[in-house]
This record gives C-alpha cells, sequence and structure tokens, in this order.
C-alpha cells in the first residue's frame, strides 16, 4: 500500500509551527508496512486544495490529511475530499449534540458554522474525537481511502492511534508491536556493534540519535499482538546481547526514570553536588514522579565557598589542587553524602564555558565522582565533552554521565572508565 | 512573489526526523515579503521528481529545495532542476579542487561519485557552500527561478543567510531587520491588549507561544539597514508601552539570561531554595554563561529534613501548616538567604503531581517567596497552575514565576500578585 500526507494549515506555510504531525504519520504508516510517497502542506486555497487531492488520489492508495477540520469558512478540507471522492456529506446530529455540549462545559454556545463540523461522510464514516471538537472522517473509493484528522497534534494523535492505525492493521491484515531500546553512546558507535540487526525485515529497527545515548525503536508484525510483542523482545534481546551495560531500558522517557525506579527498588537514597551542571541532575531526578522517595537533598555549590560551607570541601584542598579536580569531585560527593545522611552521592565540578580554559583543562573538562556510603568507596571519572560543544551540551552530556554512574552504584556494574578508590586512598589527580 | 518549498529526503518520509528546514524558510521567506503556497516533501524517484519540479514552476514563482545533492546515484535533484530549468550543468574545477581537499582534510580521497557534486549550472550560478562538501545552485529562467541548497540543516542555514537571503532581498528590493520581544503571558491575553499592532503590514509582527511566554517577532522591510532597524524598535516601543512590565527583554535566549544581566549590572547575589522545581530554578540561572558572578549557592530541599538541615525551617512549623504553605516558603527564602549571605532568594514548594493533592490544594498549587537581605521584606504568592497540566509544565511555569519574582525584586517593580511581607510581620496562609 502507497500513501500520502497532507496537512492543511496556514500556520505551517507561514512557518509559525514545525510540522511534528508529518514526522509522526512517517513514522506510523511506515511501521505499519505502507511506503510513504509524499508529504504536503497546502492553504486553504479551494481550487488549489482541489487539484492536489485529486493527483494525490491518482498517485496513492491512502491519503491522511491533517489540520483543514475547523468551523470557519476557509475550512474545506472535508467538503473537497468528499467531492473527489463522489461521497456526500449529511448532517449528523450525535456529533452536533456533543459540540453543544463541548461548548456548555466552557459555558459558551456553538455558532452556527460549527455546524459544518457535524456534517459526516454519507458512504464512508465518521471518525469520533473525544479529544476536541471537531470529529473526523473516514472516505473510500474503490482501492482508495482517506483518513481526516484534526491538526492539533494532542487530537491527531490520539484519533490516529485509537481508530486509524487499527483499521489500517485489519487492511494491512496484521498486529504491530514497538518497543523502544535506550543505549547510552552514539549512532555511530552503536551501528558500528550491531549493523546487522538493523538489517532485520521484521521486525524492523530504527535508531535515533539524542544528546548523549540513543534510542532504537524495534517494530514487528505478526497476526496476533502477543506474537508481534515476542518478535519485539526477542529483538531487542539481541541488542542487549551485543551493546551490553550501555543498553539501560525499554520503553522509558529516560535514564533518570531508570535511576529512580533502581533506587527504589534497593530502598536507596541519592543526593547530588553539582557545580558546572548547576542542578540540571537534582531536576532531571526530580522531574520523575514519586522522586522524593530516593530523593531528599542536592546542593547546587557553584561557588568555592559553598564548597566548603555547605560540603565541608577543606579550602586548602581547593587551594592546591584547583577547584576543577578530581579530588575536589570525590571531597564534594563525600561531602554530600555526609550532609544528608544518603546511602550514594555524585560530586561534578567542570568547565562548561564558553570561557574559564585552564591549562591543560579545556572546556569541556569534568570530573565526576561518585561515593558509596554502603562501602566507604569513591569512584572517579575524568570527562572530556569535545572541545566545539555548546555550554547547554556540556552540561547535558555531564549530567547523563553522572546518572549512569547513579545507575552503576546502584547495580553494582564496573564504572565506565575512571578509577575506584578505596576509603582513605589517595585521590589522583587524573 | 509566490514560493514552494521542496524538501528531498527518504529520512523525511520515513519519519525519521522532523521537517525543521521547511519551518525555517517558510519563516525566513515570510520575512522577505515572499507568499509560501505549498511545501512537498518527496524522495529519490526520477520521474516523480520531474513531474512535482515541472508542476511546481508553473504555479510559482521561486522553488527552494534542500536536500538531494549528495553524491550517490539517487541524488538526481540538480539534474533534474537543470532539465527543467534548460540549463546545462558543467564541471567546475575549482568547486571539484574544495571538495578534495574537504576529503584530504580527514585523510580520505573522493570517489568518482564525488564528480558529480562539482557540476554548477553553465547560465545560473553555483551557491558555494563552505560548511560541508556539496556547492548549492541558483537557476533562473524568465520569472522563475530555484535555489538548491543541502539538507544538513546548520549547511542550509548558513548558505540561506549567507547567500540566497542577500539574492532575494535585493529583488525585493529590500533590506529587512528583525527583533523579538519576550514577553511573560500566553498568546490569548497579549493579543487582547495589542491586537491592532499585530494588523500592522510594516512592521509585521508575529507572536509564538512558549511554556508560560510568548516570542513577539517583529520584522522591518525598508531601504537601509539603519531604516528597518529603526522601523523594528519603533514597533517594539509600542508593544512594551501596552504589555508593560510583562515584556520583559529584546533578542535574548530567556529569562534567566535577562535576570543574569540584571544582577550583574547592580552586584547582587541570588539564591534558590526549591523544592517542587528540584533545581530547576538553580539549573536555568547557571545555563547563563558568567552566571558565577551572581550565584554561588542552590538548595534542592525535596525532603522535609532537608529544609530545617540546610534552611533551618522550623519543623513545628512545617508541623502546623504543612510543608506545602505560604510560611515555609518565606522561612525557605529567609533561610536561603542567611546560608548563602547572598542579597536575594526565592523559596518555592508546592504540589507537582501527578499524586499528592491536598484538601484545598490541588496539584499544581505552588507556593513561591522572595527574601531581600537589603530590606528585610519578603514577597510571598500562591499560584494556581491548571488543574490538567503536566508535571514537567507545573514546574517549567513555576520556575518562570520564580525568575521573574527575581527580575521584580532586582529592578524594584511591584510583584505580579500576592502580597509583600515586612520583616517580623506573621506570613498569611494565602
Amino acid at each position: 500500500m502507497t500513501a500520502e500526507i497532507i496537512c492543511v494549515g496556514t500556520e505551517l506555510l507561514l512557518g509559525d509551527i514545525v510540522n511534528t504531525n508529518a514526522q509522526f504519520l512517517s513514522r506510523e504508516l511506515a511501521e505499519l508496512g505502507i511506503t510513504v510517497l509524499h508529504q504536503q502542506v497546502v492553504g486553504d486555497n479551494p481550487a488549489r486544495l482541489r487539484a492536489i487531492v485529486e493527483e494525490a488520489k491518482q498517485r496513492s492508495d491512502l491519503l491522511v490529511f491533517s489540520g483543514g477540520l475547523g468551523p470557519t469558512a476557509d475550512d474545506l478540507t472535508k467538503e473537497t475530499v468528499a467531492e473527489v471522492f463522489g461521497d456526500p456529506l449529511h448532517f449528523d446530529e450525535t456529533e452536533w449534540d456533543k459540540i453543544v455540549a463541548f461548548f456548555a462545559r466552557t459555558g459558551r454556545t456553538p455558532s452556527e458554522n460549527n455546524r459544518k463540523q457535524a456534517m459526516v461522510p454519507a458512504r464512508g464514516h465518521k471518525l469520533p474525537n473525544d479529544h476536541g471538537t471537531a470529529p473526523g472522517a473516514w472516505f473510500e473509493d474503490g482501492p482508495h481511502a482517506a483518513a481526516l484528522l484534526p491538526g492539533v497534534p494532542r487530537e491527531m494523535k490520539a484519533m490516529w492511534t485509537e481508530q486509524v492505525r487499527p483499521l489500517l492493521q485489519k487492511r494491512q491484515n496484521c498486529t504491530i508491536h514497538s518497543m523502544t531500546l535506550r543505549v547510552l553512546g552514539g549512532e555511530s558507535s552503536i551501528a558500528a556493534k550491531a549493523a546487522p540487526l538493523f538489517e532485520s525485515e521484521n521486525p524492523t529497527a530504527a535508531i535515533y540519535c539524542k544528546t548523549g545515548e540513543s534510542e532504537i525503536r524495534v517494530t514487528a508484525r505478526a497476526a496476533t499482538e502477543a506474537g508481534a510483542e515476542a518478535l519485539c523482545a526477542e529483538h531487542v534481546a539481541r541488542f542487549r546481547a551485543v551493546l551490553g551495560d550501555n543498553a539501560y531500558d525499554v520503553d522509558v522517557p529516560g535514564l533518570a526514570y531508570t535511576v529512580v525506579r533502581l533506587l527504589k527498588e534497593r530502598g536507596l537514597h541519592v543526593t547530588t553536588a553539582e557545580s558546572c551542571t548547576g542542578g540540571l541532575v537534582a531536576e532531571k531526578l526530580t522531574d520523575v514522579p514519586g522522586a522524593s522517595e530516593v530523593f531528599g537533598f542536592g546542593f547546587v555549590t557553584y561557588a568555592e565557598t559553598a564548597k566548603s560551607r555547605l560540603l565541608g570541601v577543606d579550602p586548602a584542598l581547593i587551594e592546591r589542587c584547583n577547584v576543577v579536580s578530581g579530588p575536589v569531585a570525590v571531597a564534594m560527593a563525600r561531602g554530600a553524602l555526609a550532609a544528608s545522611g544518603a546511602d550514594l552521592a555524585i560530586g561534578i565540578t567542570g568547565l562548561a564555558g564558553p570561557g574559564g580554559a585552564l591549562p591543560g583543562k579545556p572546556v569541556g573538562t569534568v570530573y565526576l565522582a561518585g561515593a558509596d556510603a554502603r562501602t566507604g568507596q569513591a569512584r572517579l571519572v575524568r570527562l572530556a565533552i569535545g572541545g566545539y560543544q555548546e555550554r547547554s551540551v556540556i552540561r547535558a552530556r555531564a549530567a547523563l554521565y553522572a546518572l549512569d554512574m547513579i545507575r552503576r552504584m546502584t547495580l553494582g556494574l564496573a564504572p565506565d572508565g575512571g578509577v575506584v578508590l578505596d576509603p582513605g586512598q589517595d585521590v589522583p589527580e587524573l
């Protein structure tokens, strides 16, 4: 089956918003095994819209529209598609009652214009919208079909997932399941290790690059949901076998979620002592609902006096080793443990730039330490986060490494580089 | 002049990436006074591409392409446009030398395929690419023109700004200047106050909604750069006159930048005591280069014991008023001043959800306090951040309000709601 996506909206043509709907629909269609030949964005000129719909219908089996379902006279997508598909619209009392009720909830009454939103296909069918006023529509004409969805991404995605996707699964005679494996590290290092796994046709695997990590989306088609899920799980296991510890979780929004879950499962508390990341690690941890069970104290010790006063770092140590150094990072982590009573701590000091480079320590040099109250041990790593990276990227990568250090300490995994220090052992400069 | 945008790339049709190029080009063209009628994304099928280019050329004066300039046999955009515009390509030795040198820098040699990247229009001209290997191209045929740019956003944007935009400015016979005014508050409240200013045709003004604030982009056309800039500045002044204190700065990345600049200008230090925002305010402040001049200590007091131990909040007060209360927020801010020696402090305690609602205090209830060491005064406001907002949105909005409270204390502006408390005055529950 071939498809094309037609987004209707002046705000897209003016560049007021970025077209995330086209990406979402393209990815979903690809997962269904439907080839997307063409994406378009058009305005509300009726003659031009009609020409485009006619051409697209000749070219492709399925047309997916988003936008153009509003109440104003300019919104003519549904009327135009109805004409091209030769399917008249009729007034639907149930939809009209829903629109009236929707307005009533916010103390308003619909205008005469809103009546056109209650018009639905006679031969095709409506796609009810439980998330807004305008229902969508489904048209068919021989082998050709069209799905009309609203432009608001939240409404469009919900209606797609609840109504259009199942309909297409039935047409494609299959069920689909996806899983997203999250992996620390860049696309090229992952591709080098797992190249053959990306060649698979069912399940498919696609990689999406994020700051300091990547998402691998695995999608399987099968006759049943359980079958598709099993295929996915097997392929994810193959990736895990190749990628090892760096593959940290499946279907989570990010590493902080994994860290909070792991700490919760083990009844552990973590604390943070941050200089160059300025609260970013604490912010990521507390963005996870329920973080209060595992995180109580965070120290943003941006000034040297803050490191001494809040964490008890010896000013003489800062004087001797420089504030951006391994010994200071370790003293910050150990000081945070003492000041908070937590089980685990991280300490971060570094140069996020753009200014402030030191001899032998360019911008992007970050010392990251972990301390474990259960063993008295500490970990220390010196990061060199590329010389051409922006301040915000340096901070984001340092925070991600810090979360990974917490994860590794929680799971008892070996550190990803650097040294492990016993209690009382001298801290190297690195 | 009318234009359309044609992006070539399978990764867009598969939904692997979102089409930010189309948004960038649309916005730029709108600012040049060029009407964008149509955006398209197409793959690398030669027959289909040719049909699309022919149709687009009939329909519009200017075609802007991104992508399809790669070295492989599939990349046929330049060849196709050359045919449709009747302008043969010829081999350009200078471009070839640049490609060879580019490869040499990374220790590689170009393949025979790369030679097609050195083909440039005979009648039109090349658009040199100083940021990658593939040069772009400019074609003309009577009133019709086409600009071909690479698909990599960084290269595309640089070539657009340095080469295509000046060319179009000359064609449009004008110079363009833009300014972005940042305003606290949502689009509808701003539109209600400043509606007539958005009707202006030169300068134009467009509003872009962000979390808790909006950007107003003002763009003026004039014969000279100085003239365009003056027109912009006048229109921005009109917006400021209507919007008052909420219009906080021009051409800055965000409120934290304004706050850091204002504190620096006055030689003041600020500190943060955060519960529900979990370090987000500290993170925003320290994301600004040079923040260390104005920020030294940040406290993430997520647990009740942290509030008592680090900020000296009386446990009996927490017991009596609840931890999410005005008196606790004020005690946090005052405690942070004492613990850090800063001039200004903010204290934040609230319910970010999804669970944890209290009787009379739904999720989204946030108490925000400010303390000023210079006067001993405090400010307190109770925020109700909509019941349907996500945790991350509640936190982001609370952090934005907190930054605005610092701004208002720094400038000596009245608070945006809430109460002002003298030293020793009882703190109301609100």
